[in-house]
């Protein structure tokens, strides 16, 4: 089959690879549709060491599986676990010991004409939602884990800093627990984005000090956490959700003077983001910013690596 | 009268400094003991810019304040607040936004012969607690910060990185709760110090990776960090409790895909503090080694500096 093989930091289409054979409790999965994601660009840049096939937001048809799910369309988990491990056994499957990652850690991904998961991880995704809608569940999960982490209401005011792919979803969903909300980007057609749903939008001059109980790092960049840092009052909560390339210089003891939370924000729920998807609450059809088939899979590579380039979608099949 | 004055960097005993006059709210404290602490060090060496007395841990006699505290031992809160802004009003006078800190911010501090703090800052020693014992009162209230800030149970497995000064208090302190203690350094001696309380202790080399709930950072030092990032569990808790000198560079990355929270600790409840002193379960005879006179402040300085000492005292009056 073909697919986009990643190896020493060379991404390659490859059309010699074998169709995966599911083992016990995976499924077979055809897939339709997949999203380059920026931790997609960071592993290709060397960020973690991977080699194999790329891609982890998807959606696609079980060809061999479970008959429930059999011909479905479904998206799927990224975390493949053990199911024995401490983490499994106290409910955070996430964090399992001995997990692989499709297209991350030691599982082949998403940016081939198959692949496998576990059956336990696929969620079928209703009818009516379009299958290049779906493919953003798992991205909308991964901005909904904010939520599971920290308590947000009315009351909180929050800075979104960020306006990129990642950013957008994080806002939509903050948007909908109704705090007093702020997104900060630098570029005007993304901002307005958000603009249209009622999300108040600044560049990052807009941005009062010490004002926001909660601030969300979307951008992976040192200047992003610098602004989401200094918007924070004394006691407040800064959430990373992103993937960053270097390490940063934090200044610890004004962390400690301020008695300030820094919480790292992972992958999130599916069934809260396919409800989302499937209401219409969250619109992701203006973060599409363009479609490839696999074939052209290194061009579209390209074209997400642009500035201001927000999601770029593989049609595979 | 007598003072240790830090300016520009260079701490001298003065002579000539005149004796506070408390304005209205406040009291004028005549100053028997003070300890010097980690924070005193940094801000010799220019952590913070500062002019003016240092110190912020003492205990001392109220000369003129409201009859109730009149010629009391007093130990006191070093946060001097506004009552006014939204710290205050939301219960955080610690984190007042415009408060002076004793011996740290805009506020002269206990080395020297009178100090000034409001009534309200003030808390009187009960009669048999030793003034020595009683000057510890502040930063252990810092120590007991943790408990505020962070859930813990018997459950819970714990590493404290530091046996010094901060470190002791702060492995006493968890200790109560009768978590799963573990308190790492370098020293033998002052690992001994814990052991005879019945608190495990170890170097380095003791710690499991991956295998601890919270970890408790209390050496100021990139290596002490180290440790207790690694310590963690994913999902754990990394509490910074010290002051650091230099900015640290971290890994954020691995912070997002082990959901880690960093949280940042300061001052703490000083009755907490007291009643552990008034009631003898944390024992900080063991953590003084040495007693100077005001006047030889800066040879107690050299000595606080030198590797492997804990608390050195002033005597002042």
């Amino acid at each position: 089959m073909k697919g986009l093989w990643l190896e020493n930091n060379e991404l390659q289409l490859r059309t010699d690879i074998p169709i995966p054979e599911p083992p016990p409790g995976e499924a077979l999965v055809r897939v339709l549709r997949a999203g380059i994601c920026n931790t997609d660009l960071e592993l290709k840049k060397g960020y973690y060491p991977y080699t194999g096939i790329l891609g982890h937001e998807f959606v696609g048809v079980v060809e061999q599986g479970p008959e429930h799910l059999l011909n479905r369309r479904v998206v799927g988990e990224i975390n493949a676990v053990c199911g024995k491990c401490r983490f499994c056994l106290s409910g955070q499957p996430t964090h399992c010991e001995n997990r692989t990652v499709l297209g991350i850690v030691n599982r082949h991904g998403a940016f081939a004409e198959y692949l496998c998961l576990p059956v336990v991880n696929l969620h079928p995704v209703p009818d009516h939602v379009p299958t290049e809608v779906a493919t953003f569940t798992e991205p909308l999960a991964a901005a909904l884990e904010i939520q599971q982490q920290v308590s947000l209401g009315k009351n909180d005011r929050v800075l979104v800093v960020g306006d990129g792919k990642l950013g957008q979803l994080v806002a939509q969903t903050l948007a909908l627990t109704g705090c007093e909300l702020l997104v900060v980007g630098r570029h005007q057609d993304k901002l307005a984005n958000l603009e249209a749903r009622g999300i108040k939008t600044g560049l990052a001059e807009a941005v009062t000090d010490r004002a926001y109980d909660i601030s969300v790092e979307c951008t992976g960049n040192p200047e992003g956490f610098a602004i989401a840092r200094r918007a924070l009052r004394a006691r407040g909560t800064l959430v990373l959700k992103s993937t960053y390339a270097d390490n940063l210089n934090i200044d610890v003891s004004s962390l400690v003077v301020d008695e300030i939370t820094l919480i790292g924000s992972r992958c999130g729920p599916f069934p809260a983001a396919l409800e989302l998807l499937a209401t219409g609450k969250v619109d992701v059809q203006p973060l599409i910013h363009a479609h490839y088939p696999l074939t052209e899979g290194l061009v579209a590579f390209e074209h997400a690596q642009q500035r201001g380039v927000l999601k770029v979608l593989l049609e595979i099949s």
